[in-house]
């Protein structure tokens, strides 16, 4: 099951172990949407566009990547780790609505409301919501138990408190508004922390991790969570749109506190990588088979886009 | 724990029975939602508005009423009870978007976007249909594999397929078209008929029910279901808004094929009555103990409000 050998000498190929694990994400995100033809097809259309639009797929990679640590029964794993990708991808289409950041590019392509309206955006987004949670419920030869574990994680780290959508209130309560580092680590600890955080845990619940384990885990995927949002945030202001896949200086043009503004360009990298060292000390904390979870910090860090 | 013998012979007195399980359910719902004080406080408060705007709590009194045919135990019979009204308070507060149908009056007070703002109520939908199956994945005393099976079976009556926001979907597109009364039921059995068929099945699912004590009573929530909505449409041409606390005559102005108009006021009565008696019998067929059930089916089609 495991397509790398995380323990080898050899470093991994971190490249490569993501363009494996996202096809097969693909392959089984269109085994578990509703088909597009099944009527209503235009809301089947809508929630297939965004989540197949081309992104990184680094939760349900996180979880796959944890969850092989354990030898995770990949019949339980996939859909897991998809259900993630299905929240992540709600959220994004949410969040680029007219009423909240009001965005028309993401993923390299026009958003789900420019593309469908408004109003399919908007249930287009609850249906994915929706059928994560219907993913997470379907037999999966997981014990019943550690599934209903999963499914409690998800919905804690999707709710309001110190969890996604709690963070993206705080986001918009905070725009124009001068914060401090604290409040913006409490932002992004929410809103982008809390489901990497929850990736990481959900690969390590599936793969049957003890609880030293999935202690040392949470760590490294709290450090890696953060980091991914600081690296956003340089990557926000030093590249293109057409690099991002999304509006670059977005941030920056609603005058958002950002981690770029705060600490300066390389003082944010600085933090980044601290963040990141300290994450694969988790990781190492955690099993000597988590060299996989060491290089994808790595990458969240150095990636450009 | 049952308040009312369901199978003594003197009638039920159900406006007493939903005064008394609607008292029960709002302590519920207090105890699962977050606290308003608890940050961020907004959305908290976003969401409680909504849940405590005095709703009739139809859907979690029919899974209540049914489970208690079974002798339910309340610790998990509540919670799950809770869950179907959270997510029906989602639904509404995106219904009423302006993106979708754009209404400012609902359970007698001004809708969420309006006090909220619109990006507040998106969010407090998503956080309440997220909260419901943090509330569904929670120890409740029930066998896990049963547990499951209600989330489950929640997920499936929420989604797109036959199910809640599919019936919204094809409530959408049938705005100003001309459409016939197999299509109106399509849509109806879709966006009210399946989260009230489901509120049936999870109380019978909870309780323990068989098989065929399963198919009755779906068969008793599929008709009781139906007969609400053309109710539903029967009042929202015969009522004021002050009396309904939402806007009357809504899909008459914005020119949605309803029962009334289909089958003209008399015509959408006597088919209520009629799917009210067939519930009725299959209530009957279900249990001996049901005529909570068969008086509920009556107060559906009875109501004024």
């Amino acid at each position: 099951m495991r397509a790398f050998p995380s323990n080898s000498a050899a470093p991994v190929a971190v490249g490569e172990y993501f363009r494996q694990k996202s096809a097969q994400v693909d392959e089984w995100l269109d085994r578990l949407l509703p088909r597009e033809a099944e009527p209503p097809a235009e809301i089947h259309r809508a929630m297939r566009y965004s989540t197949f639009a081309g992104g990184k797929r680094l939760r349900p990679i996180l979880a796959i990547a944890t969850g092989e640590i354990f030898d995770a029964d990949e019949r339980a794993l996939l859909p897991a780790a998809c259900a993630l990708e299905m929240i992540h991808t709600y959220s994004l289409i949410h969040d680029d609505l007219p009423a909240m950041d009001d965005d028309g590019l993401r993923r390299g392509r026009p958003t789900c409301h420019v593309v469908f309206g408004e109003a399919m955006a908007i249930l287009a987004g609850d249906a994915l919501l929706t059928q994560s949670f219907r993913t997470l419920a379907e037999p999966a030869g997981l014990g019943p138990e550690r599934q209903l574990q999963v499914i409690a994680e998800v919905a804690q780290a999707a709710g309001t408190v110190r969890a996604l959508i709690g963070g993206q209130v705080l986001d918009l309560q905070s725009e124009g508004k001068p914060i401090d580092g604290g409040r913006l680590d409490e932002i992004h600890r929410a809103k982008t922390g809390a489901l990497i955080r929850c990736a990481v845990r959900v690969g390590a619940l599936v793969g049957g991790a003890g609880e030293r384990e999935l202690a040392h885990l949470t760590e490294y995927g709290e450090k890696a969570g953060l980091a991914f949002q600081i690296a956003d945030d340089v990557l926000d202001e030093t590249s293109t749109s057409e690099q991002l896949g999304k509006t670059a200086g977005k941030d920056a043009a609603k005058n958002k506190a950002t981690y770029a503004a705060l600490y300066g360009i390389a003082g944010a990298r600085e933090r980044a990588a601290a963040l990141c060292r300290e994450a694969i000390e988790a990781a190492r904390r955690a099993s000597r088979e988590a060299r996989l979870l060491e290089e994808i910090a790595r990458f969240i860090v150095e990636r450009n886009s």
